[in-house]
């Protein structure tokens, strides 16, 4: 299966990791790579001891290629010249304006991959001469904007005059759908979700579970996390979980939740902490639909490679 | 191509149109069933001299199979019988509760398709003993739900203990978004949009013209006019469209316009008559972003046949 992105990455299957903050770390990137991917890391909001002990981690357990992913609108140099030092293979930004930052990357050998979520997007991403065009749809897990859908996205890319290769992003989670991306003119495929239902993931098990026992059905799009941790994502940004209580409670009265974060905080953070499935936040995609276990990060990945292989033919 | 879309309703290639209400006329159908599809009627609201003027034509002008489809909430006995006097050989059902029916249709040697919009609805359709299951994402042109995408959807139900055949519905406007919705593991798709744009449908030119000029990050799904045209939707419904200037004054601000639907419609219905881009009401699925042109329906199907065919193998 030869694709741009196992060519230019030198890995065996058009497979990566979606960077999930805090939840994909070293020993997940590793796993990953292990099996032929690309194993990436998610910086989120820049714990920089955390992302020491990560960037060792996958260092020292894998010799194949791995990257990392940043929240670029709260990236800071010294995270970046950070990560740089530990020479990854791969960046992928996601959620800001790259532009400030491609001086400083040009003097290093690494890929870039910027993660954009609609045409807009794409075509600025290939004006500005990224490696890699990662295109994620509104089924993604996390954060994006919700407004296109992996399919049409794709497809819209590719009857542009864009050479740039575009990575799938939202909704794959076993290898018909990695074969499908394929078929629309993807030259690789990330995948979050399935890999947050892993061993290796960096998550409470029991937050793991709910991936396996919930349906895409019950996902939503919602701001409601974000605010009651008090983070200021920029304007049109929302991040699919799973729906629980406190989503109920919460979402369509933001403004409320907003004038009463400090009053409701020790409580949600109590939950997140005891992994109570009716306040904690789970990211997840549509696609847990797919997920029917917990399971070695290696195994899903072959897994995946071997049903996407058996459709192409 | 051999699909059980193309097995049971006799047909060549694996490719319905969607019943577009009132676009979707006898002219529409006949060319897309005669070029080797299934074509539909869209039935809208129940105008039943313009269904009879509809019905007769693609009566007269296909000796293929064609089928109607209707808006399942404002279905009346009079129009389901109505309908069934011409011997269509597909019925579809969207948007509402499909039970009350399945007497009447029980009958009748006639395919029943019904259209949902999730896992949940999937699920409730197999149990009911359709013939087909029509899954239809957010991408989608017109009146949904926009909860699902079509990827995310078609998995999910495929990995369910669901026989019923699954069709795709929604972003898909070329031959290699067919293949890749067959690699899902569709049996077919519906097709709206892009028919949309072709010389048969019953739609003002301008409007045709719009989706040659607009792109897929230009759709939004609102209830804005369904709102100003006084047509009571079930709630959760809503339908994506071109955005414009009408759009962009009332979306968000529903209530107000509510509450003053007499003091705009008239010059919203005027707008509407001349086609003015800046308010008239032109659904429109994310997939136009691959609609470059307004052409013959039967030319457009044979493309997409041909398209899917090299993409397959």
């Amino acid at each position: 299966m030869n694709t741009e992105l196992t060519k230019q990455m030198a890995i065996n299957t058009p497979i990566m990791l979606a960077p999930m903050g805090s939840v994909a770390g070293g020993e997940l990137a590793a796993a990953v790579s292990n099996a032929g991917g690309l194993g990436m890391i998610g910086v989120g909001y820049g714990d920089t001891d955390w992302l020491d002990e990560q960037l060792s981690i996958v260092s020292r357990k894998t010799n194949k290629p791995w990257g990392v992913g940043f929240i670029t609108w709260c990236l800071t140099k010294e995270i970046l010249l950070q990560v740089l030092s530990y020479k990854p293979h791969a960046l992928m930004f996601s959620f800001g304006d790259i532009s400030p930052w491609l001086e400083e990357i040009a003097k290093h050998d690494v890929a870039v991959f910027s993660q954009i979520h609609d045409l807009a997007g794409a075509l600025e991403a290939h004006r500005l001469g990224v490696d890699f065009i990662v295109a994620q749809g509104t089924e993604a897990g996390g954060h994006g904007t919700g407004q296109r859908t992996t399919l049409s996205l794709v497809r819209g890319i590719k009857k542009q005059p864009i050479d740039t290769p575009v990575i799938a992003a939202g909704g794959i989670a076993d290898g018909r759908a990695v074969a499908a991306a394929l078929k629309l003119g993807a030259e690789g495929v990330s995948v979050g979700t399935r890999f947050y239902a892993s061993f290796e993931a960096l998550a409470h098990y029991r937050m793991k579970e709910r991936l396996v026992e919930c349906g895409g059905d019950d996902t939503i799009r919602t701001q409601v996390f974000d605010i009651i941790r008090g983070i200021n994502w920029p304007k049109g940004y929302n991040a699919r979980a799973i729906t629980n209580k406190f989503v109920a409670r919460w979402h369509g009265d933001e403004q409320r939740l907003r004038s009463s974060i400090t009053k409701h905080q020790p409580a949600f953070y109590l939950a997140q902490e005891n992994a109570d499935p009716k306040v904690a936040m789970v990211w997840a995609g549509e696609s847990i639909d797919s997920i029917f276990n917990i399971e070695e990060a290696g195994k899903l990945l072959e897994q995946m490679h071997r049903e996407t292989l058996r459709h192409m033919r």
